[in-house]
């Protein structure tokens, strides 16, 4: 099988850990014989500092013409605190999710027996916890009107959703539950929110669709509390774009390890795939950033192509090396690896 | 002192709890020869039952005559799954929030030794924690406009801020900050929304007239990971509203007992005090819920009339019940006391 892939290794940490998801894409096409052609392609900070757009017009082309985009991570502290600054990384990001029609973003929150010391939470709370995020990506308060008036002194942002909006991703998530669990949650703020009463009654239409699937609501808050409480609970959880952004973060530390865990956004044509973790500056270059959460997100790419059995076997290995000790800092402080020693390793196994 | 209380005991397991409050208030009052006088009026479900709305003029009226508000709870599940409803019982708290002009509420979040075991976070990732969230609380998408197509397939929710209202709930914060350990953290998304520009802005000016406060930014989805991952670290949290009421509900479990966390709501006139927890219909009448938030809600009142010493009598009196075991069934399943048993405990001591 030949297939493009765009790579956006974007700022921060992005470049090392995509560095070894590409070794390790590298080794399963080795041994499966495959072809992959890599087109790398610039985003965010990176992108400002070298062509003045955080989303140069060839990024989109290079991305539009790809089979799969895999993507470091974006952002820089010198952008983040000044609010009068015009261009930022993070427009990069949201533009491509936009123009690519990337509108669901899949999160899977799972977590290791391995590592369960490393978790904040208590081991009986996590135990056997695996669900999945679905957040809608292309909408809301991200993409709506926002305004400042001449005196700075008003600023305002508009949260618009359309049913169509709703409905492609509610079909999404509804199509994994059947897959799964059979259940699918709603996380809205359907007692204030106009939008979240148009979610309601979007999702409860299609539900007739899915009799197998239970569908459940919960308001946002309670939600951000039965992450922590009861995380077991979920299955498939369904929200709005901020809301997903806060709640699917919060379930990240479920884990014990951010460094982990893969992430998909898709749509109707090509999909992105990227760790969770964000470009952490501090660690840029220092070879201890975890590779995980970017090779995993190469597993979803594979999955996307269809190629299971070679994702199921990039799994493995991680699973292999995070039994075995090979670890970088964050999940071993004292015997700790290389990025890029975790991902030879990885690579070498598959 | 003489004062006027008006009393809010609202739906589902409010009234219940309410009552014990009242209780422990008589018994300050004896004690320390204090009058308090009570007005008891509607709000939400309990009052569209009765009259046809969640907040009628009576109880705005009777609220701005008293000195301070005691509330219990809000809400009844069947009205929440119905999006077509035109009438809704947290109507009636967003009303009288704004039409108080309760621009900050105020949450603490503290833990108790004695209950480290219910949390489900580790104890050593809990210990020591003691902050205060400021979630703004009159403004923003709760208060913006809200429209729906005729066709019903399209929703949005408007979210405005002006400069003068971030600026009024930030020097509350910076002065509680003051008080405390000398840090502010301000939770806002400033990377894609302009009312966080708008609020980073402002904050960043006001910083200038407290420089002995420490002033830092987090993401919203950062902080609702750092909040699990280092409670510690926070001293004093200033947010706008939704966010607010995201975060400050997943800090709630961080105790390990929802049913021991008070607020309080205030701004330039009276100020209306609550326990963080919901109406609980489930257990209504059951005489098993905890009265402890709302005690220590009363508390918080007893602090506004400046009744310190009042005030510590009663958190000592609560800090007594829950070492010696005189708890409700949330927090020991096996041996625990009714709701009105804990709060003739707590009465008696006072
Ligand atoms: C970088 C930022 C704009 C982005 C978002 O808020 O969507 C990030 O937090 C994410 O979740 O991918
Ligand atoms: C009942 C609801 C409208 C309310 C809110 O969202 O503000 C509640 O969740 C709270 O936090 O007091």
């Amino acid at each position: 099988m030949h297939k493009n892939i765009a790579i956006i290794e974007g700022d921060g940490i992005g470049p090392e850990v995509t560095k070894q998801s590409i070794r390790v894409l590298n080794a399963i096409a080795e041994t499966f014989n495959h072809s992959f052609e890599y087109t790398y392609t610039l985003m965010g900070a990176d992108a400002i500092d070298k062509t003045g757009s955080p989303l140069p017009d060839e990024t989109l082309e290079v991305c539009l013409k790809s089979d799969g985009i895999l993507f470091g991570a974006i952002g820089h502290p010198k952008y983040d605190n000044d609010p009068t600054a015009k261009v930022r990384p993070e427009q990069g990001l949201l533009k491509l999710r936009k123009s690519l029609g990337l509108f669901a973003n899949i999160r899977p929150v799972t977590t290791y027996p391995a590592l369960h010391h490393l978790s904040p939470l208590k081991t009986k709370n996590i135990e056997d916890v695996d669900f999945i995020i679905y957040r809608e990506l292309t909408g809301g308060i991200y993409f709506g009107n926002k305004l400042t008036n001449e005196e700075g002194t008003q600023s305002s942002d508009d949260c618009t959703y359309t049913a169509d909006e709703i409905s492609r991703i509610t079909h999404l998530a509804f199509k994994a539950a059947q897959k799964r669990r059979k259940k699918l949650t709603l996380v809205d703020k359907a007692n204030v929110l106009e939008t979240s009463r148009l979610w309601r009654k979007v999702v409860k239409e299609i539900a007739a669709e899915y009799p197998d699937v239970t569908l459940d609501f919960l308001f946002v808050d309670n939600a951000a509390m039965q992450i922590i409480l009861n995380p077991k609970q979920f299955d498939v959880v369904l929200t709005e774009n901020m809301f997903g952004d806060i709640i699917s973060d919060e379930a990240s530390v479920i884990s014990g390890s951010l460094g982990l865990l893969p992430s998909a956004s898709v749509g109707n044509g090509v999909a992105l795939f990227e760790p969770i973790h964000g470009s952490y500056p501090q660690a840029a270059g220092l070879d201890i950033a975890n590779p995980i959460g970017s090779i995993l997100s190469a597993a979803m790419l594979l999955d996307h192509f269809n190629l299971t059995e070679e994702a199921n076997l990039v799994r493995e290995a991680v699973t292999w090396t995070l039994q075995s000790g090979f670890v970088t800092k964050d999940i071993d402080p004292v015997n700790s690896y290389f990025t890029s020693t975790v991902g030879e390793l990885i690579s070498d196994y598959v």
